[in-house]
Order: structure tokens, then C-alpha cells, then sequence
């Protein structure tokens, strides 16, 4: 196990409450006035995000993580709450509660309050945001209820914020899009409260496609199957990159798409921003094919940074 | 204005939900389901604890300075959410982790999930926390409602905990309950969710008692009056110090003491916790005496560091 794997598993052991769902899901879900979604997501400077990104850009992100957590439970934001460790940069300070006000705005969620404390000199920003949610009518669904026979379905397109990263970090060129979807990932809420009550697992691909199916098929207790020429790419991505299996293999482990990966019976969900890109099966492990061959698992699914943490 | 304080009121210019209390109060109010409190505190090494304090300590501190917010509300705790950005000492965090076990259970608050990151090589820990509540069947009481005529009260004792880190420092010599007091503060829920129905206006003393009240008085746009001689010292404190006036203007600007001081009309607390130690009055400013003589207001009210924050 990795540090931050035993730190989690000790946390684990304390976080004992049904709400807290292991600390296996994307976020808690309390039992109270019809259900409660609780998330908190970190980010650090130098390690989530790049010292000369844009504060506004920073602030976006921060927002549209954890609001990405609340559409994976299909929950309606309530409000947000900001922890924010500063440095000595008031201009940049500006700039990120700026941004942060009109991301809220944006995304339709009221900022309600923080706290703000000082870091000591030359030690990065560290930025923490808590989003609160309403549970749907039905409840919140978990990361855990896949069942065998089940279609595993993805919104929108994958990949393009791990190409507008390489394209940011000067390692490629292509489409100011895909740098937009890394900087300004936009969370899925409304998709999210629409399909909630006909999902039987969600989660949102926040560390890649491949690792987060992969967490949702141990969480329940069964076997993915992930059907590589299905996975939707953007054309800006296709143009970039082609769409080869080294191309769908790295987009499905890129990471950042906060795009939703959930599963459901078939014929249960029509939504044209929704493909189904394979099927839950008995038994456990992920799989994959492209043409009709099997493909071996890539050695890194995702991001294992957070392995098993909420978030 | 510091540069704090200049981040505060770029925040408080985006906190425009009334849910916010215009960043002014101990905690968010959301108007959901009969009421829901939140707040978020943070702490980071060598700024709000010494990097040798226990770590079981430090989980102490941070899980009880949030619920002391809750405790200001009459609040019942429903739930903690942590953010941990970790250093390379793996003791330490299992330490923290067990200790936020210990605390949690002893403070009866389920920990529901939370984020883990990790902080660049030689960063100091960052540490966040959200605590979630259940408003008082009345409505959670604001720090603004102090009307003249009120009596300004405290519960326990006053300036322990100041005392207690001046013996952690080896700066003076005195009784091990202050040190406990300074790191193990203890939330005054029961005492909060007790008297919320009959106060005006509450906080907790988290920054000085003089400069909580301060606050509380500009809140409320009312003179507040605190007479000395009555602040509530442990005999700890008077064998330690003495109850002269630099030992009680050093108590009540100390902070750390994480009590509940409120106001309400005369007669309406009895509790025997507690202590009258002064008056709202029309007008505006913070005025002491002590032995029937007018004092001027020390140079330091008390902590400015998170002033007009939440928290």
C-alpha cells in the first residue's frame, strides 16, 4: 500500500457511520431531511494544478470537482464552503475570489462561507472547498449497486482534458477546446438529478475512465466489460490524435473528464449525451476489447492518488 | 486593511446568499429542512500548532474548534468531513487518524469522508475540516442580535488556555489542567443547544474574549460593556497568575478558550455555568472596567488573524 493508501485505510476504520459509505463513494450521503450529499476535495499548488495557471481557472476547478461529486449522487447544490491556506500574492488572492464568483455564479451554487489562515513563507497554496447537495426523491445512488446484465454507459466525451493538458504543457498541439476542458471541466448536475433515479451505480471520471470503472466494478461485487471502440471521442481529440487503441487506452486513463460513468438496466436511459461503452458481467476484474479482440489491462488504469478516498 | 482582511472582503462581495451571514458569523445557515449549520476551519503546522504537538492533539484541537462554531449555533452535530494535505511521516498520520477516532467518538460526531492530499516535499501539513449541524428547533442565533438592555454572559472560565501555552512554551510554570485546557478545548454543545431559545446573540471565544465581543457588539450596532472584576477565572489561573488587571486583560484577549458568550435579557439564563460579565448598551464600542473604574482598551483585543471570517 501506498502512504496516502494506509493513511485512508486508518480513516476508514474511524469513519464508521453509514453515511460515510466506507469512504468507498464520491461523496457522504446523510440520512437527514431526505438525504444530504457532503464532498470535499483538496487541491494543492504544484501538485493539482500548475503555479502559473490562471487563478480564476484554479478557482473554477476547486468549484467543479466537488460540484462534479454532487452530480455523481445526483444532488442539487445547496451551497459551498471555502478553506484557503494563502500565500503572498495579493493580485493572485483577487483573482481567485473573482473567479470563484463567477464560477458560483456560473454553476448555480451559493458560496456560504470558509475560512481563510496564512501559510508560512515559500509553502504552496492549499485549497479546499466542502460542497453540500439534496439527495434526489429516490436517494442518492451509490458507487456499489452494479448488477450483472447491467449496460455501463459515459456522458459526453473522454480523453480531452488529458490532451488539453499535454497542449497546456507544451507537448502537442490541437483545439483551444481541449485545453478548455481541462482548465474549465464543466460538472454534469443537470444529466446527473435527470438520471439518478434510473442508475444502479455512478460515479463521476474524475481519475479516468478505465481506474474509476474498474473502482465501481469492486465496489459491487462484479465484472466490467469496457468495449474500447465504443468510448466516445471528441472530433477536436480525433483530429489531434487519430483514434488508434493507444489513443482510446490513453484517453480512457487520462483522467480529468468529470464527465458520469454509471450503470443501468438496458433501455433504461435514452439520453442522447449518454453511449454505452460496455456491460457489467458476474464474477470480478475489468476487462477490455477493441475489433472484437481482447486488449491487455494498460499498466496505469488512472490516477491512484486517491484510491478509495472520497473525491 | 490587511491582506486577510482585503481576501475577506473580496469573498464576502460573491457571498450574497443570506444562508452566508455576509461571512460575519461562526457558521453558514442554510435555510433547509429546519436548518442546517456549517462551517469550515483550518490549521496549518507552525502556524496554528507547534510541529512537535502530539498529533492525536492537533485532531483534538481541529475537530473541537468546529464544533465550538456549532456549539455558538445551538447546533447538533450530524456530521465532520476532514482535508488532510499529508507530509512523509506515516506515524504521524496514523497517530492523527487514531486521534481523530478518540475525538470523535468522545465528542459524539460520526467523521463521513473527507479529501487526502499530498503537500510538495518540506510543505508544511495543511489541515481542513467541515462540521455539519442541525439548527435549533428556533433558529440558529446569530451574532448580531445583542439588543441594549441585554446582559453579556460567558460560560467556564477565561484565559486557561492562554495560560496553558505560555506552560507548553516553558515560558511559566502552572497546573497541567491549563495545558489541557489549551489542547484538549472542549465544545460547549450540550450548554449551546441548552440556551440557544433564550439568548439574542452568541459566538464562541475562539480569538480573545475582548475582541468576540467587539465583534459581537459592531454586529448588533450596540455598545457593549464588559466589567472586569466578574470575567471568570480558574483557581488555576489565580495560583498560576494572580486576578490582577494585566492578568484579566491578558485572559480576555488571550483566546483559545472556546467558550459561548452571549447575550440575553436579564433573567432568561440561570444556568450556573455561566456568568454575568457585563451589558449591552445603546451606542457603539467595546468599554471595560474593573473596580469600578474605567479602563482603556488594551493595544490587542485578541487575535485579528481570521477577523471577520467565519470561524
Amino acid at each position: 500500500m501506498t502512504r496516502e493508501a494506509d493513511f485512508i485505510a486508518a480513516l476508514r476504520a474511524i469513519a464508521t457511520d453509514p453515511a460515510a459509505r466506507d469512504l468507498m463513494d464520491d461523496a457522504a450521503v446523510l440520512p437527514f431531511a431526505g438525504g444530504l450529499v457532503l464532498t470535499h476535495d483538496m487541491m494543492v499548488e504544484g501538485v493539482h494544478y500548475l503555479p502559473d495557471d490562471a487563478p480564476a481557472d484554479v478557482a473554477w476547478k476547486l468549484l467543479a470537482v466537488n460540484l462534479s461529486d454532487l452530480a455523481a449522487k445526483g444532488a442539487e447544490p445547496l451551497g459551498v464552503l471555502l478553506g484557503y491556506a494563502m500565500t503572498d500574492d495579493a493580485a493572485w488572492d483577487a483573482a481567485f475570489a473573482a473567479g470563484l464568483g463567477v464560477a458560483a455564479a456560473a454553476l448555480g451554487v451559493p458560496v456560504l462561507g470558509g475560512d481563510t489562515v496564512r501559510m508560512p513563507r515559500g509553502a504552496p497554496r492549499a485549497l479546499g472547498l466542502t460542497a453540500l447537495g439534496r439527495a434526489p426523491a429516490g436517494g442518492a445512488p451509490s458507487r456499489s449497486g452494479a448488477r450483472p446484465g447491467d449496460l455501463l454507459h459515459v456522458s459526453g466525451t473522454i480523453g480531452d482534458a488529458g490532451a488539453g493538458l499535454a497542449i497546456r504543457l507544451g507537448q502537442a498541439a490541437g483545439d483551444a477546446m481541449l485545453v478548455r476542458r481541462y482548465v474549465r471541466p464543466e460538472p454534469r448536475l443537470t444529466l446527473g438529478q435527470w438520471i439518478a433515479p434510473h442508475v444502479t451505480a455512478m460515479a463521476d471520471v474524475s481519475d479516468g475512465l478505465l481506474i474509476d470503472a474498474d473502482r465501481m466494478g469492486r465496489a459491487s461485487g462484479c465484472a466490467i466489460h469496457i468495449d474500447l471502440d465504443a468510448v466516445p471521442l471528441s472530433d477536436a481529440l480525433r483530429a489531434m490524435r487519430g483514434e488508434g487503441l493507444d489513443v482510446r487506452l490513453a484517453a480512457a486513463s487520462a483522467g480529468d473528464d468529470y464527465e458520469l460513468l454509471f450503470t443501468a438496466p438496458p433501455g433504461a436511459i435514452t439520453d442522447p449525451g449518454v453511449t454505452v461503452i460496455g456491460r457489467v458481467e458476474a464474477g470480478e476484474g475489468l476487462s477490455l476489447q477493441f475489433k472484437g479482440e481482447a486488449v491487455p489491462l494498460p499498466a496505469t488504469l488512472g490516477y491512484e492518488h486517491d484510491a478509495g478516498a472520497q473525491g
